[in-house]
């Protein structure tokens, strides 16, 4: 087989970069290590930026986006008995989507056939070759048989724990990385959420989180420390616990369900700084990690991919390396704002065991300014929404 | 002797609360354990906020601070090679008074004497007494005499180490502290600043900051580890280290003189959560300590002496004791927002020993994006001039 960029990884950054390449006449092939339907059972993120819902409008694939995304016009940080709302419309003219990841990566696979945009799920033992040349290649297996993937470029888009990152030499890149204490134990259900807008808590009982994916479907977290296994977590354990974070600041109070889903994740802030190594580039969570809070994740995978889709179709139609060469320097001025925005927000809404009075007492005092500065909620309501390209 | 208001300390904090009381024809006596020459020979901070200006004006006494003090309208955050002017003018219609502290104490002592504010130098042994009562008093010697002054409220503007905040039981407060792992060594020297405004440098050497009491008097300081001592440092070799730092980014660069004064200060951010006992009650630095970063000190002292002026006037007038009950709340709002400031400013321009690869890139993000955006200089800049009381 050959083409011109071998994509690994059919999550949402490369299926997004994989319609980018095909609407512009630019051949690709998605790799994929898991089945169709283990990729679309992940639960994810679920707020959208005008970048990422840009892309998707770009690209007609937003029907359903638009029939059933949520534009969701403000959002709130709260402690144990006051809401601060940031109304992002007003404050920047922009808004954010609320449309779950999962529905964004389904309405890309779907569309798949009808643009002759080729997956190749199951993919197993994918293998990076060559990117320091000029004829790289992926090998992998499927259905017992030894594939060959000859490409120009390789776009690895294989998430943290994919292949493309290891296949660059420690010697030609730089970790940053920092870990949190404690963890997210999240529960998705089909109830009505408790609020209209998402609500970031940092309450006395911890920091919790309420979110949505639809009016009928809500997704909530609350801070959990690190020693905590979802075991430890009965259902009714943690509706107790969310009703009493939110239902003294929620309109509607929290509604019980039966959990979807619950699972516990580890925050982390990582970026790995080289995003090219020859003819391989990294975009999304192969490259970087940025804890939830904000909800950049997705969105940051987004502006990657819309910085190497125009970089790689400019070079394909004309040979102008410039954009290639500009990529991870494009790319890292948004990434470390986010990564930024994200872990200022984390600190701001979490208690952290270290942690002494004097430090809480800055978190309520920045909480207040906030509440009270005009220009404060602008520059979190601009970040919310997204810095520009 | 007996008195309204028994004010302990002459520093700025007690000499405007002096002449406010004056002002306002309620009765009261200053007593200071150091000599007159002593206070005036203290070197301080000299960047004045309007509120802080607002009040030398109300009083008639600001003809020298108007005529010497220099109005500035922006300062600048910088790395090893950029400056980032924050407009201050621009961004919020207000600016700053660069004029020194001691130069405020110095116009408040000298009006004393015609406005009738009684100021008892080298009162020793300072004690305060029946603060729980309604007969409150001051015993101190002077000239080997034991004194007593009867009077119906102490107000302790007596800084860290005076005895006000210690007359207070622990049992009746609460203490929120945090220490900096580094010192601010400092020279002035009457040389002509390197820049026209303020310049708040994080470099690869550590932070420096380059400040000027006038057009012909330089204040610099640098970050020092806690175990330097001043002995350490020749006056060359902190020239070298200025000129490192400043002459990349500077307009003037670094003009060597000889020192005036040259200090090490340690950082410590500091609340003493209650400002009333009883009769008692506190102001400026006897209730709280900021980080120099960002000059709130002095700033933040005159807005307690603003609403405890307002508070003991309004009670002496009217018998209204709202003022009173009133004060510590009002003040303590301003306070927390001017701790948030100071602590994030320090964190934001410092090199922490404790800090990794991480946490210096949150750094420069956080540089590069207040760069970029309006609504983050505009926030830095409100409350660089001072929140509204």
């Amino acid at each position: 087989m050959k083409t011109k960029v071998a994509i690994i990884g059919a999550g949402p950054s490369g299926l997004l970069l994989g319609h980018l390449f095909k609407a512009a006449g630019v051949d690709c092939v998605v790799v994929e290590r898991q089945s169709r339907d283990y990729v679309l059972g992940r639960i994810r993120a679920g707020v959208l930026e005008t970048v990422t819902t840009g892309l998707m409008e770009k690209l007609g694939l937003d029907a359903r986006l638009k029939a059933e995304g949520l534009i969701e016009e403000g959002f709130n940080l709260a402690t144990d008995d006051r809401l601060i709302r940031i109304d992002i419309k007003a404050l920047t003219g922009k808004h954010v989507t609320v449309y779950g990841q999962t529905e964004v990566t389904r309405d890309l696979m779907d569309a798949a056939p009808e643009r002759g945009l080729r997956i190749m799920f199951e993919a197993k033992e994918v293998a990076i070759h060559g990117v320091g040349g000029d004829a790289p290649y992926l090998t992998f297996a499927k259905d017992g048989v030894e594939h060959r993937l000859d490409c120009a470029f390789v776009a690895g888009c294989d998430g943290f724990h994919g292949p493309s990152r290891k296949a660059i030499p420690a010697s030609a890149a730089r970790e940053y990385e920092r870990e949190y204490p404690f963890g997210w134990l999240g529960i998705l259900a089909d109830v009505p959420p408790c609020h209209d807008e998402l609500i970031y808590a940092n309450t006395a009982r911890g920091f919790a989180l309420a979110s949505m994916r639809s009016k009928t479907r809500s997704r909530y977290y609350i801070q959990v420390p690190l020693t905590d296994r979802v075991e430890d977590w009965s259902e009714d354990r943690l509706w107790d616990e969310l009703a009493a974070r939110f239902d003294p600041i929620s309109t509607h109070g929290v509604t019980r369900g039966k959990a979807l889903e619950m699972s516990i994740a580890p925050l982390r802030s990582y970026v790995f700084e080289t995003m090219r190594h020859g003819r391989l580039f990294l975009a999304g969570d192969a490259a970087h990690i940025v804890p939830p809070t904000g909800a950049k994740g997705l969105n940051l995978a987004a502006s990657d991919v819309h910085y190497l889709a125009e970089a790689l179709i400019a070079f394909f139609n004309g040979g102008d390396e410039a954009g290639l060469t500009g990529y991870e320097a494009k790319a890292l001025a948004r990434i470390w704002k986010a990564e930024r925005f994200s872990w200022q927000l984390t600190k701001l809404m979490h208690r952290f065991p270290e942690d002494g009075a004097f430090e809480h007492r800055m978190q309520t005092a920045e909480l207040d300014y906030v509440a009270t500065s005009t220009a404060m909620q602008t520059a979190i309501a601009e970040n919310y929404v997204g810095l520009p390209l």
